[in-house]
């Protein structure tokens, strides 16, 4: 992809925190290891992903996960799709009810993930999924407060 | 595209309000005739028509420009880029500054286009172009109110 | 009206849009006609007019319709407590149930219109007279849009 | 004024809280007294009042205080731009000062008061004047919030 | 406390309006008044005035209030976990209801205090108790808008 | 703590999630490890944890911090003042710089962490510990994340 505009890195985190680097990686290997366990589907990881790194302004972790959505399977219209899912007929049950809980807690501060929030993702997801669900969300925020915080890493650069 | 939730039709507005609806026909083509004249480039349209249709949540304008946006040669990297455009450097700085000026016009209740977007909007576009991209934004902002108000058109049903 | 304060014009929009500017008289027209058809009351189509505007921050359109809603016999305590029409006692239920979905369509990248606001509407309108009020929102929304973008009319200018 | 909803009194507050409301006359009283020592102009206090009235949603103070605006000489259409006077030239430097500080003030939560926001009704007003406004802000906002918790008074039965 | 950042004093309240200043002293014994006719709790007391000063940003206040709340026997992890009161298990029934209601009374301008609000708190308190709830964040709220626009009072200087 | 209120368990994330529960624990160690480099003192180290516990209105987390903040020295006063910071002169240069920098990336959705607020704590702290920063920041904000999303802990329950 051909880059027009700068958006210049401010810090490379990995180098200056090397350490907690690390300890990302293993965190998002643990939240893959809860979601293949309760064999959470992979398109729909990558929507949750989606999602949240729309809401996050994350650039890079959008580049990302739409690559990795594409190699999974997924179609480019119900990627465009995303930002307006509320009103799209094309997303299951299911993925709603991820796709609103993804908001929920990626949106913490403005609600504090109300009891409606959690009543609703439970009509569709047994404890351990929503717990490997929970991992991935907390996991995919996390990249993305890194990546908006410091810009370490460039939109585009990503190869699947 | 397979659907696989429902968004039912709350009313056929090309059914009752027919007169109307024509002149949005007419309201479009004038638009379309402002950019042409102004050479406005066409993929250029339809990021500002994509970019107004997720922030008012329209499913079936986002299916439908994207689809356009596609058939003039837009990258699937750079509609995906598009909610978090301010942080992807894939965007030249005439189409930068087109975004903004379409979120400050489409939130028009929230700021009222205070005079810092005016400005730059006017730091790209000479006055001619500035009247064509109102008319192209206060375009697909109308189409979006009928669209989410009624939910007339089932999204995913446009073949360009 | 005396003037004080400058509001300077950003943009002459009808002499740089001059195809634009015409198509939108004409959709107003249809508007109107939509409105007519239905028998939609002169003072509810004002009121609607200028709630819009107070939320997109439409002076000219203010001043233009509070002078066109007193000509066809409004009051002035009515257009005073149009702010806070939720709160009077001076509107009937027709005219809380417009005024209500004006503030939903106008706020459309708010909420994005949702069902239960689209019920309250249909409790008390018929799909003819939804799709008459429907027109007439979108038509002073991209009013206010125009002239909120450009400045292009002087607040105050205007003469019934 | 016809009343054709019903707003229902929630508490007789004069009733049930005697000694506050009898403070509350004294408080007002004192607001005033600070006005007139600084010769603060009388259409420019109404329009303070009705600026705060239209922000907090109160019904009986927006009428009572337009009734008496238009007492003290004010224009129907200044009152109609009240909602837009940012973008409205009507008012005077001083009076677009008075009403951002009293915005600003009354959305106290909201913002906190910048310093950005002091310094610009100090660019205006004395000392002695600003200390006259905060007073009368604050004055008007102890009403607003009683009317609007309490719903005690009915609007449109305020006789100047 | 020592005091390690400069908050500067914009304007000296006291001072430049001491005819309201002494009316807001007898608006606050007004209220105190009202308070003790009920016997409203004196730790619920000082917790709303607490919570108003968090969300209006009162740093006086704030400190004043957490003295005279320990005073009266308040505990550190009560007044700690303030901020997030909906979510702690420390509060009873009653404090709830009247912390809600503050905030709803305090957030004027975001809601008008709608009727569910006013309904959940007349389950808890009777009429004049809540008559003496609207005083006690009336006064407080007065209080937070004085000093935070002026900056008149330095925080921790406070002696209880 | 008494308490007095139920919030109830929603999940109990630690037995549902366990390999993700461990990598929290080593993520958690691995900002300590950071922080510990940099020699970033302690007791900011909790001012950052309560006051991104506070926006995200985690219970748990604020007793929890509040506690630990108390072991190593910090006053009541300073904790009380913490949702008013700003307008608190309590606070060091390089402690606003990083309770600006903590709300600023707390608050990801809603800013993205303008380039503003990066100079501004790029001010105060070399990139190190900017990077640790950041780790702090991510770590307290997926515990919240977690606590709020599930109430897995409940409040009070903490012992240092």
């Amino acid at each position: 992809m051909t880059t027009t505009s700068q958006i210049p890195v401010r810090l490379d985190f990995d180098a200056h925190a090397a350490r907690f680097s690390r300890a990302m990686n293993q965190l998002d290997h643990a939240a893959t290891t809860e979601l293949d366990r309760v064999e959470f589907d992979p398109r729909m990881r990558e929507l949750v992903r989606i999602r949240a790194s729309q809401l996050n302004g994350c650039a890079y972790c959008i580049d990302m996960h739409t690559k990795d959505a594409r190699a999974v399977g997924e179609t480019e219209q119900r990627l465009y799709a995303l930002p307006a899912w509320r009103e799209t007929p094309y997303f299951t049950a299911r993925e709603r009810a991820a796709l609103a809980f993804t908001e929920s807690v990626t949106l913490l501060a403005q609600g504090h993930v109300p009891q409606e929030d959690y009543d609703a993702v439970a009509a569709e997801f047994g404890p351990d999924e929503i717990a490997a669900l929970v991992s991935l969300i907390v996991a995919i925020n996390a990249w993305n407060a890194i990546a908006v915080a410091t810009r370490a890493w460039e939109p585009g650069s990503y190869q699947p």
